[in-house]
């Protein structure tokens, strides 16, 4: 018997981004009485929590349940039928960053159930999986969004899609997309005043919580290069992955094979005249570097690197660890449309996460 | 008996903005299959073109049908009347400027009727007519859209709105909400150089068919004010209208009464002292001056006029013509989520109409 007015949430992962969102859903459950949300699954890596008859699961004090759980999460196709099989329309919710279960999405869409999430890796892997990814959904009529998975909570991919499906011509996308670069160069090449040195600000960066545990996964570039491959397929570029077009890693060559972020960390410093140099060089042009990604879409070119720019730039004048990103199209002019603010962090993750969920809603209920 | 995917499109309106917006819908008719839109209805304020069985209106070459039409329109409630027996949903595109047409939202959305504008009318009307609007639409089901309201297609009030629904607390709101005010400030105090006399750039804004054809009518700040009236009341704020606040004119008293704007724009230079001694002031502060709108959500201010803003500052460094528009919140700290570009335009304000459109057509097809 299909309930009338009902939709229910399946959430996996209960990390950073899952907490807040569920902080957020129940805020919104409470707010909006129809359609009524009902959490029907909720699962970490290790715990799982859900009713085989789907009596939904209350989300007060949902993690501490979580928590004390004793269900082990089932396999993902397992965990689709049964979601599938529910008695009202079901959206998932993937909080997690995980291959695994973003290679699920096109089965799940298939399925008829729609999805939320921040995760990038569906959106950034192979052109197969996007291609698998919005046929399934456009078979099913289930929907699939990610605002989150580039720039968090800001308009980012909603702008992008509203530029190109309203037949827009966008001509180059550009801009700062990663929340630990911005900081970084804000920091070490500020446009008043000196900066730091290179590894110090590295140090600081970790230490405010601004990097990955290990800061090589964001001095990689690969974390940027996963967002340009999104914005540039969205533009219309069948670009084929993430590593099939130029990224420029801050990871010396010689500390690549470090075992640790710790001991790569240590033996920094030893490299900080590079980043000097580099630095001085932009000075000498009147101008500062900054870490930035682009999309030329008239050339199919996509890449992310350092950069010079005039200390007037809005890119030269980000603060803290804001994203900026430009949007350069044939209705906009000579003047991009620009979307500026953070980028990452909990919150602004799940307000993202959030936001798709009411515009699914809109959809289905 | 009701057409299967398909949406009927009434347009009213077929000035600058309305004749982009009919490009941009034949474009997008054409690359959607479904829903398949179907142009029922369109008008000037002294033309129509609609088959009262409602065969569709050929969207090819329709200003030049339209122009060549010899029916009249007919009362708005008796389009109203005829578009509510349609045999399909439909769409109003109000594309006026006009309060009559406004003031017939409630009757249009209570009969069904979802309506998508750019019209400021209806929304920074009075607070009755804004609460009249949205009880018809909640009670019918019916939709109402109106991005380009405010900032042409810059996404201010989609994100303002994703920013309240998903539960964040807007704080304050700041910005440059005239194309008009931003190219004169840009021009009269720029951040580099000295800038030309008021009167002259007011003049030369003019040339650009940068303001209206009586720049007074932007001068007024009203236009503004309507703006500021429709961002408050989002953000929760139940502004009674647009002039329950401090607006500063720019207009010298002594030529309010100036029968044309040719008179006004002879008269003007004898004032020019006044604003040179206002940017005078702001140079000796080391700042720069502009007209802004700002919104303090906590004790519930609203005001409208000018401003001083350190050269560094993002208001002071605006280019053109742009509209900047920040949203201060509790999730996103002390940097505000940022949007940025060309604020007016027939493309891009058609743009946020037909983005608006999409979104309906999601929800209702």
């Amino acid at each position: 018997m299909a309930a009338v007015n009902q939709v229910y949430i399946a959430v996996i992962g209960a990390g950073g981004v899952g907490k807040c969102f569920l902080n957020q859903l129940q805020g919104l459950a409470s707010r909006r009485p129809s359609p009524k949300l009902s959490l029907c699954y909720i699962s970490t890596s290790r715990k799982a929590l859900y009713n085989v008859d789907y009596t939904p699961v209350s989300l007060e004090g949902v993690t501490e349940s979580l928590a004390a759980s004793t269900q082990a999460p089932p396999p993902l196709p397992q965990v689709i039928d049964y979601l599938a099989a529910a008695p009202a329309k079901v959206v998932l919710i993937d909080n997690t960053s995980s291959q695994d279960v973003a290679d699920a999405y096109p089965l799940a869409l298939s399925r008829g159930l729609s999805i939320v999430t921040p995760n990038k890796k569906a959106f950034s892997g192979s052109y197969k999986l996007w291609q698998d990814i919005f046929t399934a959904a456009a078979t099913s009529g289930a929907k699939v969004y990610h605002e989150s998975s580039v720039g968090a909570g800001l308009p980012v991919i909603s702008t992008l899609k509203d530029l190109v499906e309203t037949g827009d011509k966008v001509t180059k996308i550009e801009g700062v997309f990663s929340g630990t670069m911005s900081f970084l160069f804000n920091s070490f090449a500020p446009t008043e005043g000196q900066g730091g040195k290179w590894s110090e600000e590295v140090k600081k960066a970790k230490a405010l919580g601004y990097t990955e545990p290990d800061p090589r996964d964001d001095l990689n570039g690969l974390d940027v290069a996963r967002k340009l491959t999104i914005l540039a397929r969205l533009a219309g570029l069948p670009v084929e992955s993430p590593t099939s077009f130029p990224v420029q890693s801050l990871i010396p060559k010689e500390l690549e094979a470090c075992s640790s972020g710790d001991e790569f960390l240590d033996k920094l410093p030893a490299f900080d005249q590079q980043m000097e140099d580099t630095k001085a060089a932009a000075e000498k042009a009147g101008k500062v570097v900054r870490f930035v990604g682009s999309i030329d879409v008239a050339t199919q070119q996509v890449k992310v690197g350092l950069e010079q720019f005039d200390h007037s730039h809005p890119i030269a004048s980000l603060k803290g660890s804001d994203n900026i990103i430009s949007f350069y199209t044939e209705r906009y002019g000579s003047n991009p449309l620009i979307i500026q603010g953070a980028g990452a962090g909990g919150e602004v993750t799940a307000m993202g996460v959030t936001g798709d969920l009411i515009k699914v809603l809109s959809q289905i209920a």
